[in-house]
């Protein structure tokens, strides 16, 4: 999928009980980039303060080596974001980190707070001030006003008055806490590196600092680590988990090990039950890259066919190009992608990708394959038609956009301009996935409208908000 | 006064009523500039919604044409900063805005709340977070956490908690609101332009955007201005005022009218009274430009020697220079000052300064004044000396770092190297401002430590922080 | 390969007779972004002047739209380059423009004038002054002291004297003039749109603007583009063509037609190739990305091997990394790869990749396979062993550092800690590059020490100048 | 006068033998910032290799700590420059250093050569490449292509061949040499610092970092400094010395020393002259700051009238200001000026000025100083009208705009609104300064039209180039 459709959401990592924490955390987040790239930031403890940097951009251009000095101390966490422009703001990047009377806390956060507005004016009626308008910022508020003495307490009655998706990452002078939603809805894991403890969105953050991979933070787990250890509780009711499976499709860099699976070998298996499913009358197979790669090549093995790299990505593409006022014919994919004219002339071909959001991108696509002489296209997707949005911390168009909201397959088919068009069946993706995970697991409501949640219909977008910053 | 000894403090702006309101508060903030350099901020409204930018640097810096032209509405407030260097974080720069459950609203202060540590930390033991290290930010808590249902009201409870230092401007989504704190600290004035109601701390800000000045805002007064007009309450208990009168002796721009007077008459006037006091056996009398300048005229005046500028100032000083590790003598001064070899050798010099605050300044000046050829030097100030911090929201040094807080006139005399040294007498001060102002109406802590508002002895300094940004 | 141990080059685009020729430029240069990040310039022209502009970073970063509008004309020429950290200054980035009593002339190059340091100090001798430590600004002396009137005569008046290789652009108010050296070293294409001439390093510029691919730029041959047409020439003397051969091994982008060829499918046939020359015993085939995709493609398609995605690329990989002190283990590898431990685990593995240098990071690249527990890794080279550096327009290291110019296979085995290492024979590559180009006419000067121009010896690094800029 | 109508010219440096050469510099070019703020420039020799900074801005912006420690070596020149906006390029930037068969050379220049476009046509005829558009070039490239063996000779050659205005500084690897034209337009001044030599457009540059002022340099001299010592030649024809008579009346820093009297008290004795000569019926004086204090207290002095600040300057004017839709009276002089209402109002002020230009800031003030209440506005300017243009390296208004070129002072004072308007007499002017230096000694041109070298009427303005940057 080219990412015109669909923005990706955070990343978050955490590191406690090692020296050079910070800088630890500097590449996981480097390693998690995919997740989101609009904003980045670190906080780190040194036993006794903590120390914030966050910016707008890349990791690689937010932290230079002597910001990562600055952040001194064991223990440090982190996190990517990704936002919609109008609220790109430094006030909103994360770890958020405020001071409370037990001292300072901070936070970050992938997911989404289902009832975060409700909160907040609750919270504002009785007298709390907001900084940012983020969901996440909620949860420091309940915080602040729980009871209890100790942060892990204070965690524990801020999460049980919240609904919706959040795998979190607290950091205090003295302790990390990690903590998932009771339905898992957002992938969390937790790694070792002799003594230190690591958490991370993805376990491609483990990889690249070399630390082991031990386990997923289970759903509605929260884990309390400092000094004397690693301590495991589970004090939310416990509910059916529902982890996204949109992870497995798109989210997750193919390198990684989600719900306990490899990703890549998952997608993989998706494009051979594709080929079962959904065989083409093809000469090749050609994947939309990168993310339809690894379904294209399972596809292609299977069906038997030739796989080729008919579609060539341009790996300098940036966020803006300057178009001529004369138009120049399917630009904005060709930037991205260059057909591969010696390749497709004559054939007919079966495109893989991993799915159709709006379908605007892929009929231009379909178009521009059909210029460089391909005599068939044939849609292959590697995942069941996206039928409803996500209310968990993915920023979907509303289902009013989505193609498959408004049309059924042979009318999507007509609407992309493909010779023949298939989709990954839900039972198939249940198949695949559930061979050793269990398809229960899952939230699937984009393909099924049924979510685990109950959600308001009201957004967490700026709209609500009284002041806007342009800092 | 070389700056280096004193930092400036802060500026603040309001403008309501006007189609291009943030435009006129950028102005007032540049005629401003002058009482802080740090950050810059403006929020405007355009009666729904709150606006914001700020920015660390000098107003032509953080603003430009595209910014104030999304600073959109009716009304506007504005801030310069001065910080210390810890502290000179986006998240401090002023006015800070929030979101309660009233709305929006902002806040710019000039001055110090000597009790807000004491709040902090009871506002924070019942759930509060704070998202800067500034004492403002108390205001704002209290006001959220107020019952009363109007923003007035709001204002009013709030300030009824809080001690110390303030001259503030308030900005909703309908209302500004100006209020100085019951001893009239800090200068606040008022304004018109037709229909257009402006504050300032200075009225040099009126001038440049050709308002009409109208009178002081008075010690205590809260004046409300909306739609209907403006309206004034005093609902805070009377107090002897005690407004600072340093903004006679170096704050205020000598254009501007402060408490009713003409800050360069006065520094003038101030210069006669001080050669009525203390004569010089002189050839010349040389100002410490630019702030002994009008002193320095009143000196020559009244003692009938001849005005010379010995020392000419260079106007594009930065913050930093690079100096050669063969060090150059006097190199501090002479890179903001020039001796004129030509006026002084084989001179008896009377040179006028405001203050003396260190006395290292001083003491290299009249070095380089010697070693320029000066037969004599008669160093001059045209206030007493100072004895006591600030604790009313200008960044002083403490009282043991003051030279006049540890030796008598003759000693500092010696340590300053000069061959006489006569400070104006307070009563001489006193007679000077007292013609029409009455001097028992300011704040002469400095020459006298007596404080007109009990101080903790503890700072707003961000020791107190648990939370350090760099962002 | 990991671009650590080479560099790209240059690329070169010219546009004549098109209302949007600067923006059409500025696309070919995004398209051949590959070939140069550290600069990149256009210069266009509206009949009477030039107008120029050019930067450090890429072509998004360098161009914004209120740029690309000031470069208005009907024709444009430009830049992207590759250099060595030194000489990274603006002076040299590219086009170079000039006035000479002609008028302006601006040119681009590709390529590397091995008798510019005897050129120029001719040229100093007799007076000439030159603003960069380019090779390219001799070619602009020698035009501006030709005795010819017309430009055209100018440029072949200059390519009589100098050697190496080139591919040049040069545009004057009027003309667009496009020239390749008589071996035809490197790559240049001729397209079409219309009336309007578009020439490029290579054709997946055309691609992106939606230009025809008309034909090669011969070796030897010179175009003059203006109102009136386009004419050849060919003033310089024959020899026999020897088009670098690296441009199908690496430098190319694959989706490109390089002297006839689909740079893909030529890759794609090395790696069938390789297989059956060097066969081996593995469980599956595992490309290095990106270079190495094309060729471990028809490895496995030759060799019937599984092909699997077993290192997976870090799309977001910088210039720098933050490394902890406390060093992570292969770190400048796994920064930009990250072996699939699911994948690897107990398997033989041939790992495809197009090329070694120097050796270091394909040693680690293997040590990092092992560690994620790969049994057996078989190196499989698309390319015969580097024993000659390249003197015509590729930064290469000096031949003492090409790990094949002093080990042979089994000591590179060795060395790279391979359990087998299979390089493709010299013959083998000419045989698939020969189907329809002929080998003969390539410059395999890498593989042989054949060169076929004489080279002094002298290299064109900075060493020389005595002029070191840092603006 | 308000620098809207008169740009400032340049500034040179220079220093041999001393370790800390560069920044020695650095701090000359700080001093003499009020001579060029559009671009600042250094070059060191460290014996071997001539090492080169150069950027737009303010000294303070374009160098730092890191930059100053890479300019290594014994001698260094640096250059401030200010230029018309369109060539605000950093290629017209100073010091030029061009490399040429002798080795490197940098030149940094201050003044105007009067044939330059001549002698570029020439110099482009027979093959020379122009990198700038400055008239500065051309002298290397006269020197390049002289046939003198060493570069003093090559200087001589070049200097015979150019007319008009300069004061140069070279730099070579070994050697640093000064040059000033034959009628001396621009001053140049020697001091120095044990072993160090220093040269530098004014004396104020010695004063910061301590040196010695020994002399001027003589008009027509020529200063070979290296290791044996400085040695001094008259190459060119005498002519009668032409010194520019602005330095006096406002090019210089009143702190400054030249053409060997002191700037402040030559301004000082015009303004007494001046009130000898043109007395008003007022009851105070007030300064146009900066350039008009020094006149106004000689003024004030003479004719025994009080002196008043009464225009306050704004230190902090920028470039650039936001000025509201609803446009302010006044604004631009509002901006930098603002008129002390509790002094002027129901005055009779005479104004006193260093020059009129165009006369439009003029009337602007004066009705600014009506409109805070004075009664009656008598300006004095203490230089006479003036009527020609500068064809010496002052960026002048064309002949056509000056008012005094075009109107009789009663017109002029009718169009700038004066209740009176009296000027210095040229022969006051010539008396005044005649005491010490010998009126017949400096170029009058502004005030005679009389110059000392023919000028072509060719302007040396970007215009005529063929090559546009926006580098």
């Amino acid at each position: 999928m080219l990412n015109d459709d669909w923005k990706e959401q955070c990343g978050v990592v955490g590191v406690h009980g090692h020296s050079e924490a910070a800088n630890l955390v500097y590449l996981g987040l480097y390693a998690l980039q995919h997740r989101g790239q609009e904003s980045a930031g670190i906080v780190a403890s040194d036993g006794n303060h903590l120390v914030s940097h966050r910016g707008l951009g890349l990791v690689a251009d937010v932290f230079d080596e002597a910001i990562i000095r600055r952040l001194q101390g064991h223990a440090a966490i982190g996190h990517n974001r990704y936002s919609t422009s109008g609220a790109t703001l430094l006030k909103n990047a994360q770890p958020l980190a405020v001071e409370s009377a037990e001292g300072g806390v901070a936070v970050a956060h992938n997911g989404n707070i289902t009832n975060a507005i409700q909160l907040r004016r609750e919270l504002e009626s009785i007298g709390s001030i907001f900084q940012s308008t983020t969901d996440t910022e909620v949860i420091l508020h309940l915080m602040a006003r729980a009871a209890d003495k100790v942060t892990i307490g204070r965690v524990v009655t801020a999460l049980k008055q919240v609904q919706g998706a959040y795998a979190l990452v607290f950091l205090t002078e003295k302790e990390m806490i990690a903590a998932r939603d009771p339905h898992g809805f957002r992938p969390l894991v937790l790694g070792s590196m002799g003594q230190t403890a690591i958490v991370a969105s993805e376990t491609c953050a483990f990889d690249l600092i070399g630390a082991t991979y031990e386990r997923e933070i289970e759903p509605g787990e929260i884990l309390l680590i400092n000094k004397g250890g690693c301590q495991s509780i589970h004090p939310l009711p416990r509910v059916t988990p529902a982890s996204c499976v949109f992870e497995y499709i798109y989210f997750s860099r193919p390198d990684s090990c989600v719900y306990g699976r490899n990703v890549y070998l998952v997608r993989r298996a998706m494009g051979r039950q594709l080929a079962a499913e959904q065989p083409a009358h093809a000469d090749l197979v050609v994947p939309v890259p990168d993310s339809g790669v690894p379904a294209a090549l399972g596809y292609a093995e299977e069906s038997k066919l030739p796989f080729e790299f008919g579609l060539i990505r341009n790996h300098y593409v940036g966020r803006t190009f300057i178009e001529p006022e004369q138009r120049i014919r399917d630009f904005g994919v060709k930037i991205k992608l260059n057909p591969q004219r010696h390749i497709l002339t004559g054939k007919r071909v079966a495109v893989v990708d991993d799915s159709i959001v709006r379908g605007t991108t892929c009929r231009k696509l379909i178009k521009m394959i059909r210029d460089a002489g391909a005599k068939e296209v044939h849609m292959r997707i590697s995942s069941p038609p996206i039928i409803g949005s996500c209310f968990y911390g993915v920023d979907t168009p509303i289902r009013d956009k989505l193609i498959a909201s408004n049309h059924d397959v042979p009318g999507i088919r007509e609407i992309i301009g493909a010779d023949s068009l298939g989709y990954l069946s839900l039972e198939g993706l249940r198949a695949v996935i559930g061979e050793n995970t269990g398809a229960s697991e899952l939230c699937a409501a984009y393909f099924t409208r049924r979510y685990a949640v109950p959600t308001t219909g009201e957004s967490n977008r700026d709209g609500h908000y009284k002041v806007i910053d342009t800092d």
